[in-house]
């Protein structure tokens, strides 16, 4: 009756999904703070020209945005980006550089919901702004690789693909492609990847290109290593960006994990050197994540180029991934200690001891109307409980109260004083 | 030039006060956790209608309510209860009872930001659903006593003001007073602890009462303890509810932190059984909390009263009050090591302990680019480093790394096995 109260494309977050969610969130947080970034966030309503601002009025049409009661245009966040440029810009003069900062968002985008999209879901988000050397950008990497590990992925199941839009750029450079051409090459060159060749070569026919030009998205798409001499030729500011890049991945490890992907561009005009994108190995799914370099983050704000780069994942195709790998354990609720007594006789020590337990950070429940012990014991296994502490009148006269382990079922007599202190 | 991108009563959560809002967060949980609650979360959008079905029309003006492009009436949530209610209404017959569920939402007002007031805040919410016994009352209570004393705040610091909605309407019930004046009354009593007596008389002389109601209110408010003549002589289902709950409470050894005070009523029609609201000493602040038992929640979505009670705790007015005592830790950013590094033929070796170490769970930084060792040992004081490692030729050619104890200045050489595991 009531099931029109759902608002389309959000979850309920029920205990299930919850524990799911804040093991993700837990082991994302953990990671950052391994590689020494600090935890920030910004409030999820922001003006609606903040992100005008960065993306256009496009954007506009992909999220949730209205006039408040005071007249002012505001917006749901989609994403956490502008927030990071308009709050690292209010202090930048003054904190130590490079900043590093992660965060966690709760986002929302006013779009189609389907596999893998959701119309509320959370973001990891990690940026090092103030450092433009490659090795930063290979900490971004690291940082995404090693969350997933410690998700219990490995490189079996995902792939880093990383290119360079300075490379992109200055290898159509030479062909004198005109600005509206060189966007629709991107977008083929995106899509290249998912579609067959013959939509692409489809694509790239329909613009008007001269034959050179045409035979130079052809030898683009051909680029299939860092180690081809078609690639080393080029010797561009962003094929030598590249070159070092993959060094400090090798230097770090993770060269099982990541491959130059030219067909890697994302967007249009927003990133400036790396772009990365990471796909689990079937490619049945969208990428579980995005990031790179864009050194233009901060120009609206500063009024002049501040280095920068990062990545945003989220919570709802890496969870589809996981869940489908069996890599979120299965929920059920557990205890420390359940509680059980005889007779309401026995509340009162039954409730100091519960105290006492729940002052050490133990899990700790009881039935609240007493019922007969049988009933309690039941109740204490449906909750999950390690232990059942039974308080009954004989013992507690004598100082003493029944210790069951319910794992081994083992019953033991102990002294309450070891449970309560006065 | 870019300050008016600011939305009005929202804060920017910087690192440092993410940090404390953190800390806030952790024992909230930590606590309910401790009580057998299991944590939840619903979508931060929720439909108009929803907040209509419980508070009416009125509640319209204090929220931030719009229509989305697809035609429906949205509102961000100003509460998780009316969510909490549609969740639980769409599994209460599958689960088991009672219902013990906490969350710490992110939620919005429009309202006019002020002292302890801001129009996005997190609130601490615990829920028993299922239970109609004043233990859990008691206990709901008990979660919020040990949250403050968990963030070290005393019974010197902070009082929970009990009544019982119950006792209050039986008492008046006699009187034979109409609807609108008992409502009147009720707001009366809530002000009377807040303003002078002379405010109350003029309020109640204003009411068109007879001289029999008007000594009803003034004998309501001369009430002082449970144990008053006048309190027991009422022997109501809310006078005797009051009398067990003060008993549990006296049980959980909670005495010292509670209070009865009669002029707690909160809201109009919501309650049904026990309310509270926690103040700090002074009462200086607004309520630190406020709950209570609603067995009426439910009755909209299931058609009949299911007993619940439960609380919710605001982050603003808290924080203002562990500021105001120091109890919030200052911030500053502080790591497990920091890698130096005399030149780069050093940093292959650096970024593979790097690895090990963050593996472990470490907080690892190191500079990007390479630096005199000087700058280093500087950077790795402010970023305070609890020890540095520092990657010399000579070391590491002898495989081993200088580690130097950044609190006792101490400097020992180790083997760069104990580090990397090959």
């Amino acid at each position: 009756m009531r099931d029109n109260l759902n608002v389309k494309g959000m979850r309920d977050y029920y205990p299930e999904l919850m524990a799911k969610l804040n093991h993700i969130f837990n082991v994302w947080r953990k990671t950052a703070l391994a590689y020494g970034f600090e935890e920030y966030d910004g409030p999820i309503l922001e003006t609606l020209e903040l992100y005008r601002l960065k993306s256009g009025d496009e954007i506009v049409k992909q999220l949730y945005n209205f006039t408040d009661k005071g007249g002012r245009e505001l917006a749901l966040r989609p994403e956490l980006t502008p927030t990071l440029a308009r709050m690292v810009s209010k202090v930048y003069n003054e904190i130590q550089k490079p900043i590093k900062w992660f965060s966690i968002p709760r986002c929302l985008r006013y779009e189609k919901p389907q596999k893998g999209r959701l119309r509320e879901f959370f973001q990891f988000n990690i940026d090092i702004i103030g450092e433009k050397d490659e090795l930063a950008d290979a900490e971004v990497i690291a940082v995404a690789v090693d969350s997933l590990k410690n998700l219990g992925l490995t490189a079996n199941d995902f792939i880093v693909k990383i290119n360079n839009r300075d490379f992109v750029s200055s290898f159509f450079n030479r062909y004198n492609i005109d600005e509206k051409n060189i966007f629709k090459i991107y977008k083929i060159i995106d899509n290249a990847r998912k579609v067959p060749q013959s939509v692409t070569d489809e694509a790239i026919r329909s613009l008007s290109l001269n034959s050179e030009q045409i035979d130079g998205v052809y030898k683009y798409l051909s680029i299939r290593s860092i180690d081809d001499d078609s690639f080393l030729n080029e010797n561009s500011e962003g094929s030598n960006s590249l070159l070092r890049l993959f060094e400090m991945i090798g230097k770090m490890g993770l060269e099982n994990y990541c491959i130059f992907d030219p067909t890697i561009v994302r967007g249009l005009d927003y990133y400036t050197g790396t772009v990365f994108e990471i796909y689990d190995r079937s490619e049945k799914m969208r990428a579980i994540c995005g990031g790179g370099r864009y050194n233009r983050l901060l120009q609206e704000f500063l009024g002049k180029e501040v280095p920068a780069c990062g990545f945003g994942m989220g919570d709802v195709v890496l969870g589809e991934i996981l869940d489908s790998k069996g890599l979120l354990p299965p929920y059920s609720k557990s205890i420390d200690y359940f509680l059980a007594r005889i007779s309401d006789e026995e509340l009162g020590i039954m409730l100091r001891v519960a105290s006492a337990l729940r002052r050490d950070g133990k899990r700790v429940e009881y039935v609240y109307r007493n019922q007969p012990v049988k009933k309690q014991m039941a109740k204490a296994s449906k909750l999950g409980a390690r232990y059942v502490l039974i308080f009954g009148p004989d013992e507690v006269r004598n100082g003493m109260v029944k210790l069951k382990d319910m794992e081994t079922g083992e019953e033991t007599l102990k002294e309450l004083s070891e449970y309560v202190r006065d």
